[in-house]
């Protein structure tokens, strides 16, 4: 076990990995252009299967290695989900399930090493924000059903349901078009400024706050 | 009075009145989904009604056991406020002040702790922007009366009074669409390229510096 | 000229003015409204004008109580300025003379200590950013000549001359609705693509850049 | 040689050269005017031929009083390639080369000492952000394969082909007009808000930290 251990660890090793993912990302890419896979659909089927298969046979051999160790590491979590995806069998109209192979370009992130540390050092961050997501989301809800209620005949393409309203909050909270969504709900209810200047001030600070949180908590690392 | 006192401080109970805001804010999701109401209009209700006694009785609970002190906390006024808008009559088609309701489940905001210390972070930060803020508002004022003199004629929609203009400047302050607008206005003011870019520029150098204010307050703490 | 000078700094006296402007500032909004001008169009016109004469008496008295030394000042520059405008023949259709009264306004900002201080604080962050701000203009006009060449017949309406494509280049780098404009181009300039991406990440990564240089200069305060 | 050096240094010289730099970008400028053009076309032409000869001769006189230390400097191979583009033959339509001549004006760059100090900090702060780009490319280029896959024929103007996926999801990641391809898209797979607040969600995520980073590595310095 010591030398599977050594084996997977071994640069060498580890470029091949690197090779086939980015290979792997590559074929499925191909895999968008028609021309391509009436051409060469065979060969990037069969790239994506060995793909696959060093994939697989490279977490079997992890799991003899580390044993228990293994499930404590949640990269290896994320890299088996990722492989594990392709398992499934995508019985009827499953387009998403394979869709979704091209996750595995993500194994980079586990495998090259600089990337590895910049997502460990956004996951970092998380918990400090943690706080300031759910009083956006919370600021979002209550926004939404009151928008619901108020212009859900009005204007109901943008609040009809709480979900749309959710959608539509969401778009405004980043900026995006937010001035003709007002102007159309305004048609009927001159008031609605009120509506949407707040929320996009308090969204605005609360936003302004969420990423001061993240500058202090850069500035004590 | 000590023992109501403990009462309301205690874990379970803080605890069961999360979960009570939590229901409360739920049954007024569902509230607006039609098909829900229609089979389970009358339980949405009694919730609804149920939840606002017991936030009631908590309230009255408290002015009892802080007496005086009960006005000096500025989230019992917050509570109080936010409870009491469910006891005005809501006669005719005051629609907006029942769809205030779903404001209740901001009072997680009062009595999550991490939550609370988020608010009055939020809050803390605002002394130190309020002469920038007061420097926008100049920044705005000026510039709707300007565009409602200038182009008022030209685009009714967006600069025909002072309110609308004031909707026009605080949207192109977003930076959302202000590229149409000003070309809508440029058709017949071709020199209103002037207007809009120092417009934005003000508000951006300025927006800049806001942002430095807080960064800078945020680093003093 | 000492109690002119002390009258003139006096606490009284500063908050009349500050009334003045407020008042002032009232008054020419309230111009916009059609129906206050038809019913008390008069009265706003004497309002307005006894302001004017309190403000150039004030100045006067700056004059004669600071001698050579007021023009060193140069919020008084500023404000004689401001004054000034209202005394400009306004034959014609000098509608945009008129238009700039409202910028009396903005004689607060150098009345009022906080708000002075804050202008302050933004005039003394420019310095730094001066030579960022050439590089962004500089940008800008490099990426509108070969805009107007390149795309000037295609679409005339965005990029058919120097000033023209000036103004859609500054929308594209606020990133007002520049997926259209690029998309528009795109159906004839299949690789116009090219052009607006390099645009943008260029803009972004100098004006990421702009905004670390204020961070910076303010940690230096 | 020696000499050739002084010359090249000298603070006249080089005030002669931004000259003519600023001329020729002004030339170049003048060329999108056709009125200009046809009145003054003939000059025009000669003083851009004029400015070419003496970056040419001042390049020529950098080789000979430098030799190989001429190559060792980036500055002089940039300034190389941009004066270079003006010799390549343009045969037939490549009226792309021809708008490649007000690349010229860059020259600025690395002649006016502050702006080769503002571009040599930007450059240094690239390192830093490697990491963080590459992570960003990565998840743009995964999220347009999977659009295109399951979005292609619904919504080809979009999501077509991988490259205008990935066109589309760079101009989702600026914010710009998300909501209205996201709703074009939610017309037939309802589900496709999933993919885009994700999708928004983890771009404003890495980007904010990319910020980050630039201020952290600011600091340091
Ligand atoms: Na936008
Ligand atoms: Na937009």
């Amino acid at each position: 076990r010591a030398r599977t251990r050594a084996f997977l660890a071994h640069r060498h090793f580890q470029r091949f990995i690197v090779g086939v993912i980015v290979i792997n990302a590559g074929t499925l890419g191909l895999e968008t252009f028609p021309p391509v896979v009436g051409s060469h659909g065979h060969l990037l089927t069969a790239i994506d299967h060995v793909a696959l298969y060093i994939f697989a046979a490279e977490l079997l051999a992890k799991v003899y290695a580390e044993r228990s160790a293994f499930v404590r590491d949640p990269w290896n979590i994320f890299d088996t989900l990722i492989v594990a995806i392709a398992f499934v069998p995508a019985t009827g109209g499953l387009s998403v399930l394979r869709s979704l192979r091209i996750l595995r370009a993500l194994r980079l992130l586990s495998v090259v090493p600089s990337l590895r540390r910049v997502v460990s050092a956004l996951l970092r961050a998380m918990p400090g924000m943690s706080s300031i997501v759910v009083l956006l989301s919370l600021v979002l809800y209550v926004a939404a059903v009151m928008a619901t209620k108020l212009y859900g005949q009005t204007a109901p393409d943008r609040f009809g349901s709480l979900p749309t309203s959710l959608f539509t909050l969401y778009q405004t909270m980043t900026g995006d078009d937010w001035g003709n969504i007002a102007r159309e709900v305004m048609t009927r209810h001159p008031s609605a400024w009120i509506f949407f200047t707040i929320f996009i001030l308090v969204c605005t600070f609360v936003i302004l706050n969420l990423f001061m949180a993240v500058v202090v908590s850069a500035m004590d690392d």
